[in-house]
């Protein structure tokens, strides 16, 4: 039996495998996700994104319970930050999800995604799409950081939950001003903190100034402690209630192949950047480029062009 | 006269107009740059990273100033997080730098680079390269946010300032233990708060830790408090040592190889990725796929290989 087989049939082992697989970027991954493909698209993809030190595992945390008071089977995808140099040590803070770790009804994965090769948005996707085919009713996938990949990361998701905090001082203002676009819920996290009312009212009177489409979701600004489980509930409903909108309002088409769009177009780049990579080894190419930079008697431009007309079949436009 | 001749004859305006090109990702900006090519490779580039809050800006704006005092030009280019959303709104904190507004010897830029067609660090570096063209000394690069994409651009310095703040709560051990792979010099910022000492030996007992290779650079952990200015002398003075270091050991050489082979990487990658949404153009492809995968009848790594197979000269290994 395949891989994807065993992991359609509920394997948890199998699908961890296939997971490792695919974050080491092993081949035989992508014949596993084609076998895949067909069994996908059944879960919620519900994104945790904001600063570091808003306290997101803590709260996916109380979100994983509180799915799973709802009877639902939640995946966890966790973006491990440390991945690009450690080779992907799994997070500290990630030993408080060890309350769920004798319930089989939650699945735990820290991706460290190594280098260049393999985009990270890319693995996200194919690992949500491991667990949805597993059979999880809910895939949360949590992002540490503010970064254009973390924007990346958390448009596939169904549902974006960003979580700000009182008091982060100077760089706030900025990232408010990004975040407002990706957010269909908002969470004001440790509101047990001065300035938290503050933070909160301001994230409403910014929200409010948008030109949001007529019909439109109307993003809401929820206030937690996730550390003592206060707002976990709310936060809840309002998410089931965005659920509820994308459906219902038939937003969710237009969702769908906009996810599916970037999805496909992730795996091409990636695809055509690998065949770079072995086209260039026949013959030495990068070694000569790089070589030739350092005397400047090359500039990289012109030499990218170069090996795209010999890749190509059509000649590219200058 | 081009762009490129008028840049190298110290015109800011023309630089101007050329950022804005690359940032736009016009295709005249290309011809610009294999001009200004041979032009470049003086300056000195600082990277300036680390989490929201922590007050980078305020450390820009105040190692600009000490290297003006040197009578060194400077140029910076803050990666404006907004970028993906807003199209490039120009930070608040951008205003602070404006007592450098009347200076020739200041040059700075907000690089606000809109979604996926170009990489972010590969329109980083060639907007720092036309600040080197342009005669700027020393070049800061400051990111905002922590994800990949920002340690993809501050590979590109040959000196990246880590700044970090104490009190930034749970993730900051993930944090600090991806980070210390990529600073040559660490900053606790904000000084005065509680638990900055607690902080600064944190990173000194996890930095002497590491393996660090034999004669290599041995990164220290420096106080600062930007906003009174205090501790900048001695950070501009260990990155000068930094810089002393690079060249006296030869290290140099490993690094400008490794970041030119970078810059020439991410040129190829997004030319192949624009190649690719140029040829499927020509027939409608994406639509058919993303309908296809609509309904599940098409998965997108099969897709993705057909669309390889068409585009390439010689067919891909499966």
């Amino acid at each position: 039996m395949t891989l994807a087989e065993q992991v359609v049939l509920g394997d948890i082992r199998a699908a961890a495998r296939l997971m490792r697989d695919i974050d080491d970027n092993r081949p035989n991954a992508v014949q596993e996700l084609k076998q895949l493909y067909p069994h996908t698209g059944k879960a919620y993809i519900i994104g945790i994104t904001g600063p570091p030190g808003a306290g997101k595992s803590t709260l996916v945390d109380q979100l994983t319970a509180s799915f799973r008071k709802r009877g639902k089977k939640v995946g966890v995808v966790a973006i491990d930050p440390t991945s690009p140099f450690t080779g992907g040590a799994i997070l500290g803070d990630r030993i408080r999800m060890n309350r769920h770790s004798c319930d089989e009804g939650v699945f735990i994965r820290s991706l460290a995604t190594r280098g260049a090769l393999g985009g990270l948005s890319r693995s996200t996707t194919d690992v949500g799409m491991v667990m949805d085919a597993l059979g999880m009713d809910i895939v949360i996938i949590e992002t540490v950081g503010v970064g254009q990949d973390e924007v990346d990361i958390v448009k596939a998701a169904h549902t974006t939950c960003v979580v700000m905090v009182p008091g982060l001082g100077d760089d706030i203002q900025a990232i408010k001003a990004g975040i407002l676009e990706i957010g269909d819920v908002f969470v004001v996290n440790k509101a047990d903190r001065d300035g938290a009312d503050r933070t909160a009212r301001e994230l409403s009177t910014m929200l409010e100034m948008r030109n949001a489409p007529e019909g439109g979701w109307n993003p809401q600004v929820m206030k937690a402690e996730a550390q003592r489980g206060v707002g976990i509930e709310e936060l809840t409903v309002e998410i089931l209630a965005h659920r509820d909108f994308l459906f219902n309002s038939g937003t969710i088409n237009d969702f769908l192949k906009e996810r599916n769009r970037r999805h496909f177009m992730d795996i091409l780049r990636d695809s055509l950047f690998r065949s770079a990579i072995d086209f260039m080894a026949a013959d030495n190419t990068l070694d000569r480029v790089v070589d030739g930079m350092w005397s400047h008697s090359v500039d990289p431009y012109s030499a990218a062009e170069v090996v795209l007309s010999k890749m190509l079949t059509k000649k590219m436009k200058a």
